[in-house]
């Protein structure tokens, strides 16, 4: 723990240098000890310049998301992020949350640098290799079990907004992805856990490309990085700026205010008036899609004319470009 | 392994001796490893006879579940119990068998003769004391998220019939409860995990009193057990039973085959044509219990002449006796 608060008085002091002796006073420990925390720091990705007589400054931060930074930016009072698990690497973090979930507060986080059995819907495999981040946010809202699907929008919502504020315009497809120059940024996952008619706790899984990856062949047909795109954004102020907006949308959600998420998710729809593909377990059907409607479901108009409002199956647009 | 055979081939047999030495040549090992496994068994609360030339039999099954003892008399063929996992004691059969399910098989059973921490609705607590049978089942439907809660009604139907098999009359007080001579028997917890719109799998759990418990005092008022009642079962062929027909009403409502189902639930209700009160999570009402739809919903009228379908809520009896 001592490690984390050094670095977050680095990091609140990033532009100047602290000395190692103000250090060693704020924790009691001799300005060895220090120093040799310094080193574990450095060891573990942060680039930590260090000048006699005047201390210690960062210069940068690790790419890559690790225990003792990524609780820095996440403000006290916020609910999402109150509590982050970081993991290097693991199964996948929706599994790793719901085997915590029972026990762990709303706004928990898992989080990891590479997947090894990163999932998308319907038990398929994402890939997650290293240039991604991953992370599975644990929530235990008072809410109707109908209200739950909502969450993927208002997750996505989340993800699109943040990504907006630091200079990346994309879009969501819906339900669960991001859209960036035509290609899948980011994907969502969220499960549920559940007595028939009371919700235990529900995951929501978050998997955003950063670095050019080497995907598989068919993958690389669909997916992009912000890196390849030619973005080079702080990775560590993305997922802070994610979880702040998350943590705002969020109260919106419980309080059933849908009003600003439900915008955002008609204004920068990859799919709405489009000609789309509705795929379910058992069959593809053709349809244009009309609007999102006040629940968060696409409104979809069939080639009969039927209008449907729908909250399962997946979409592929068949776009004219 | 080859205890469970030793004890399913004396059971197969319990009218006759076994000897010794065809059990031997049976898995080709010598007489005395067979009589060292025999004591094993007895340790474990089979009663077995003994007579010099002519060999063994069972003079009685264990009143308790033992890993042993709980396969015997489950059909091969029948989906229902191909795997059972057996805990003397367990924190929840409901919880364990969640650990579980992911790469368990569709019908996998978790069976304790103790809970330490039984679950009821709500996250409330199950008495689950020595004297009760408690098991879960794993179930891995190609269902949609809207006919999950039919589950609970088709494991109430099981029980109720698997009873009444054996001579037991039950009424089946909905959604989760079975109750003889006005008190509950046994309860039901269903509890599941999923994406948005796809289920990954349900955990039909099970508690049944079957000797005399020592009741917390407020449970004692509303519960009662077989053995209280002046039943003596056969506990493991109870439980056989109870799979059995879970067998049979499962294929039923894979096949969307409700209507069996629905006229056990309809003719052994314990609260239609009743006044009743529906306690949901912020709200208590008043309502006549009309009928129980296609669904497995109670169909209620309120007092201002409302109809309502409700698959939620707990439902307590205003019965005039």
């Amino acid at each position: 723990m001592i490690n984390n608060e050094i670095l977050k008085i680095l990091y609140e002091n990033k532009d100047d240098y602290v000395s190692g002796e103000n250090l060693a006073s704020v924790f009691s420990i001799s300005r060895a000890a220090i120093s040799k925390r310094i080193e574990k720091l450095r060891l573990k990705g942060v680039n930590i310049h260090s000048v006699p007589n005047r201390g210690y400054k960062i210069i940068s931060m690790p790419d890559f998301l690790i225990e003792e930074s990524v609780t820095i930016g996440v403000p006290e009072s916020q609910a999402i992020g109150n509590t982050i698990e970081v993991f290097d690497e693991i199964d996948s973090t929706n599994e790793q949350a719901k085997k915590i979930a029972k026990n762990a507060s709303d706004g928990t986080i898992v989080a990891a640098n590479v997947q090894t059995k990163g999932k998308g819907r319907r038990g398929r495999e994402f890939e997650s290799k290293k240039g991604g981040m991953y992370f599975s946010i644990i929530l235990k809202p008072d809410v109707a079990i109908e209200e739950v699907p909502f969450i993927t929008q208002m997750t996505a919502c989340s993800i699109y907004k943040a990504l907006s504020e630091m200079g990346v315009d994309t879009l969501i497809k819906w339900p669960n992805d991001i859209i960036l120059n035509d290609k899948k940024l980011c994907g969502i996952l969220c499960e549920m856990s559940c007595e028939i008619d009371y919700l235990s706790y529900v995951v929501a899984g978050i998997g955003i490309n950063l670095k050019k990856v080497d995907f598989e062949e068919e993958v690389e047909k669909v997916a992009t990085s912000l890196e390849q795109e030619g973005y080079e954004l702080d990775n560590l102020g993305l997922f802070w700026n994610i979880l702040k907006n998350f943590d705002y949308f969020y109260q919106k959600y419980i309080m059933h205010d849908y009003d600003e998420m439900l915008d955002i998710l008609r204004a920068n729809s990859y799919i709405l008036n489009k000609d789309i593909e509705i795929l379910t377990s058992n069959e593809i059907k053709k349809a244009r899609s009309k609007d999102i409607d006040e629940k968060g479901f696409l409104v979809v108009e069939y080639e009969n004319g039927d209008i449907e409002h729908i909250n399962y199956g997946e979409v592929s647009v068949r776009k004219k470009r």
